[in-house]
């Protein structure tokens, strides 16, 4: 696969991305969507969040500081994206953490047709139905091989599915896809996750035929990103910044050069 | 209009901007409110707002991530702003998107006095009529003159209109101002509009007698903070990063030299 | 006491830190905790908090943008908190504005054991009883003077009291300490307060055996990074970004060479 292809798809359709997210992290998903060349947009009341999503081209919904009000939001603006055919990517995280967010995602997931669903490896594990404990938001150590994992939640669940870490593994029914592509830094700095799953929503939005390449390529590209902005950085705060001006300005010759998807 | 008499005013007279804002851009709304040498205070609970209020200059109102109840609290702080002479602005952000944010924001502007209505140029259409659709707080295509289109709300609703773009057009039922500040970068950051909002606020906070002189002021500032920064920055967030620190260090001279409000 | 001791504890222990704290300053507070080494996250359902605080070092409640559903959900975690005898720190962030926010301060004060009541002079005095009122969340002038006033609240609640400002005073039932590191710029950039909380909870998390010194080792680290990137810093904005960075990378050296905790 071309990954320089699917970010030239990205940037040239601009798509918009709904997103209902945390409160944490909700302006970095914001900029990241922005800085790749898509357009984001966050809205969560429950009286337009079908009508918003019906306007945008992927919904990302992450469960970072969810309420169950906020969740009927999600399944309201869900359900608008099943009916339209608009995917969907479901950020579980802290899955794991506690029980209230494990049931919400079985909730999400039984309640609409989930596309991707993204996680660090422990949040991925519980989905999944191990007795892992994820540590708040960082992910806890999980013994099972990640590749099986991701493919059988991908088969289970008749989607696709991407575990972010030092290798990001990314799963459908049919295929597994390895991206070797990231730096360390990416763990030091909070908030990485939650925009890994908003530049996923922007490669699907905006290439909704085969999701998991889409997934693959938005999570190489912004690896490699990420490994231009190390490069230039001291800290973990000046990484995040370069981080999102590397994904503005990364070139198809730097996406090129590195990048390292593998199946 | 000399914008450095009314930067200077807020300088010296450091406003308390009360804001009841969108979780998106709400740190970038308090810094650059603080940047400028003014105070924001951020309170949306029923049981305060109009008590918040009474201790401002102004009050900011956005409704980027509204909900019934957060329109609630923003009429109650908006009740006690008028009770009190504070001025109001309202953003009307997303407006035309949803029909729900059309609504609520036609319910601010009906039961509370608005000072100034701020928008992009399809947010300010969609608010004075006409069938355009927000495509989620990014601008779509108005065929409409932006100047007849500001001055017509303007004497409809008896306020001051600003919409913000490439130009930025200021009017009131008297007159209209054209704001040629600014610069390209400012669409590629999220929150550049919201911020606008802020900046106004803290204008017109320090200068009540005048809310259109005060909002082309205040955007001829940020405009030219923009300009300024974007000459030392690579991306859009080291430009966001370096807009919030030119509205610090911007001096008289360098605003004498570069604004251009015509009116 | 050894402020770089501190430090290395919270960098060997990795302290999880639970924060219900404002949607203004939520990231500045996460990622100060990820830059020191130890784990932040972030949740207030109700449905979840006492389960999630059970997981965590510490706990950490701001009362910035409180609603009275919020305080609800604070009460369950501090409850929570208080069964498994994990560290409370409670920003009275804003206290002295109005009255629901002294309200609401007084009533978790109340129904939960708090072991360190962290504000700035206006908010602790507001606490304790005087007839100060505070602009917005910034502090208005105190007559009183601080060291007493915080051991007089720290001898009342029998509790850490940590009063913020150009000299930060800790006291407890026993002691006084001033600590006098930092940087005039820390009063530019929103959320040096919150981030103030956050640091100290997570060095009460490592070191839950001496609330007032983990808090004045925390407050002087702090500080010093504030030092160091005051030094590097043109404006407010990349100041924030420095000041992230240098609590990242300050070494053992760097403290021992400026720590100023004096009793």
């Amino acid at each position: 696969m071309e990954v320089k292809v699917f970010l030239e798809s990205v940037r040239t359709k601009h798509p918009l991305v709904h997103h209902l997210t945390n409160w944490v992290t909700i302006l970095d998903c914001a900029q990241i969507v922005k800085s790749l060349g898509a357009s984001p947009v966050m809205a969560h009341a429950v009286e337009e969040v079908a009508e918003m999503t019906g306007l945008a081209s992927a919904l990302v919904l992450n469960i970072g500081t969810l309420t169950a009000d906020f969740v009927q939001s999600m399944l309201a603006a869900a359900q608008s994206a099943n009916r339209r055919g608009i995917p969907i990517v479901l950020d579980v995280c802290g899955a794991g953490a506690t029980t209230f967010r494990d049931r919400m995602s079985l909730k999400l997931m039984g309640e609409a047709r989930i596309d991707i669903i993204k996680g660090n490896a422990s949040e991925i594990a519980r989905i999944a139905g191990l007795d892992v404990r994820t540590r708040g938001v960082d992910a806890a150590h999980v013994a099972a091989d990640l590749r099986v994992l991701a493919a059988g939640l991908a088969r289970e669940r008749n989607c696709t599915v991407a575990i972010t870490g030092p290798v990001d593994i990314v799963a459908d029914a049919k295929r597994i896809l390895a991206v070797q592509n990231g730096h360390a830094m990416m763990a030091e700095v909070v908030g990485t996750g939650c925009m890994a799953a908003s530049v996923i929503g922007a490669f699907v939005g905006a290439s909704p035929q085969d999701p998991a390449a889409a997934a693959a390529a938005g999570l190489s590209c912004y690896g490699i990103a990420g490994e231009i902005a190390a490069q230039r950085s001291s800290g973990p705060s000046a990484f995040k910044l370069n981080l999102m001006d590397c994904m503005h300005s990364i070139s198809a010759q730097q996406i090129a050069a590195r990048q390292r998807v593998e199946s």
